[in-house]
């Protein structure tokens, strides 16, 4: 069951029994007939003999520890601390209402009801619930294969020793951990050079083992658009969108080839990154058949003033902290969609509609996260 | 490099080059002498010749694409929007600043910045600015082994045929869940039925070959204490702490024997889950190297009034949820916490301190998050 742990639930898990089974105590105390304590008070206690069996009568009581199965005769516990115990009887100094502290069999869940929706994504949580039920194996949906390649002439694999003007290819062990995080498998295509037919050869390997594929670089606006190319050559219909009006990410592509939808994100690390947060997360999502996955969202308060380009939606990676109680966000800039830190400085990112030209200072703004604020309140 | 996705990070990762390692260009556009363009504008447009050299002269420039090399002697790129082509030529339409739109080199990390410190939990982001610098390795933090006990004559293995009375073991397995997602590694200790010896022995086994053992169950305040006194049977200082003002999970008990530490959770599955998220969470992070790793937590408002139990830290299971762009925290009630259901019901958790008897409707309140909230604004 270990092993269902963050998969998603591919068919309802319905309740094969009530839970509780049976009547428990849902408190330490003593099981009573309510009517015996009907007007005990501190200044009028009740005075009741403790048993061992399984059955109370009149003026009877039976000790209890939390879960444990009421006796028969008994209608109410009555909490330990408002008893007291003197050799085999017990002193009780409250009322109780009939069904107190008793947990009803079926209260959790009754016989054929739902317990967990399938399309959960299965945390420790609901794991323990179908436990409850007795159940040692559940149904979870395959992991979706997403192919990835990279492209470009100046990529080298991480390690290698490089040339002048080589990078190392960042892309694709992000875009990977990005799936793996998600659940699902990453089918590595490794680095194609900037030549239409090797880049088409890798897709169609993709496209055959894999569910979807993205590919990163090889795409611009108004320039050399090698990867589209590339797509367009292996089948109908090809590229569907190319240009989005974002930023970073405006040269992303959308295509469809051989049935399977195909995501082009641009080469630079951050682009690539946002492109996957817009366009992957929520068709990986639709993979493993959850409705959505919003990353946890903050309102935060913008540190300082920033400027975003009007007509697109633009995404500003903030680092957000908490002063005096105060969730800040503070923009973290860098002058190209290169600087990869910019994503390592920063926690999550603020999305800035088309109609806007930046942020003020002092704006209320939603921040989707990332990684952790670093102080969190405890209590209220 | 995929397998330290999620792991802690055990040393920092330190630049051993310049990132970038050459300057480069920051946008798709032209590489150009500022001083060739110093007045251009829509109305005053500047022509410049195309060169594929890697050298620029006066009134010479070069086509880039994003990341590309500056080619010698140009000091700013311009825009490929802000220009027009017409054969070997292009017309500049825009003046450019020294160092316009270059990404210099170490610009993002210069040799020798640490680039990811000592005790980050490893996001996908971060593998990928340690590729960026070429690190195929980097170091992480062992996992800590956590061995896990329920005690209870009453429990039974999950699947098991029920006996009379018996419920199946959820604990066992939602605790070890709780440590795996956290990175630490579960060991099972099994079942012990409800003797003192039995338990000591299973602890021992734990303490011999875990960093830190949890137990669930035999735990109460004022009743049978018998893994207490099973921890005093092992050794000293035993059981430093028993009996914590919270609810649920006010019989948890902390104890150190063979100088390991023992969480003494109760075995209420509800009880035992905030016991885990208020003592074994902390604890895990430190054994991990993590100064702390917070739930996201979100502002919300109170859906209704709920009472709570003054002179104890109550943590209340809510359901937040949004209506009309605002974040509301509908209370999960049962009477008692084995309702594990209302886990399951519930995506976060409100901690109510100790001189508060209950939240009001309509109160703001922060909520700790264990799942996810269901809606969840894309934009600003």
């Amino acid at each position: 069951m270990h092993s269902a742990l963050d998969r998603v639930l591919a068919e309802d898990i319905v309740a094969g029994q009530d839970l509780p089974g049976f009547d428990r105590s849902a408190v330490d105390g003593y099981a009573v007939k309510a009517e015996d304590v009907v007007d005990a008070s501190q200044f009028k206690p009740r005075t009741l003999q403790i048993t061992n069996e399984n059955l109370i009568t009149h003026k009877q009581t039976k000790q209890l520890w939390t879960g444990n199965p009421i006796p028969k005769g008994a209608n109410a516990v009555v909490m330990l601390e408002n008893t007291r115990r003197t050799e085999d009887k017990i002193e009780v100094w409250t009322s109780a209402t009939l069904g107190e502290n008793i947990s009803k069999r079926g209260e959790d869940l009754s016989k054929g009801e739902i317990a967990v929706r399938a399309g959960t994504r299965l945390k420790p949580h609901h794991l323990g619930l179908a436990a409850a039920l007795g159940k040692v194996r559940v149904k979870v949906v395959e992991k979706p294969k997403v192919a990835i390649l990279a492209t470009g002439n100046e990529l080298a694999e991480v390690g290698a020793k490089l040339r002048e003007h080589q990078v190392f290819d960042v892309n694709r062990l992000v875009l990977s951990a990005l799936c793996y995080e998600m659940g699902a498998e990453p089918l590595d295509l490794g680095i194609a050079k900037d030549y239409a037919d090797e880049i088409s050869e890798k897709l169609e390997f993709g496209l055959e083992r894999a569910d979807a594929v993205i590919t990163s670089g090889g795409t611009s606006v108004g320039g050399a658009d090698l990867v589209p190319e590339a797509v367009n050559n292996i089948g109908k219909p090809g590229i569907v969108v190319h240009g989005v009006g974002m930023k970073p990410g405006m040269p992303t592509a959308l295509a469809v080839a051989k049935e399977k939808p195909i995501v082009i994100l641009p080469g630079n690390p951050v682009a690539a990154i946002i492109g996957f947060e817009v366009f992957c997360r929520p068709l990986i999502c639709r993979m493993l058949g959850l409705k959505s996955e919003p990353r946890p969202t903050v309102q935060a308060k913008m540190n300082r003033r920033i400027a975003t380009t009007l007509g697109r939606k633009n995404f500003v990676r903030v680092y957000v902290f908490k002063r005096n109680g105060e969730l800040f966000a503070e923009p973290i800039s860098a002058r190209g969609s290169s600087i990869i830190s910019t994503m390592t400085r920063a926690n999550g990112y603020v999305v800035v509609p088309e109609n806007r030209e930046g942020l003020e200072e002092g704006e209320q703004i939603s921040v989707q996260l990332f990684d952790k604020v670093e102080v969190a309140d405890e209590n209220v």
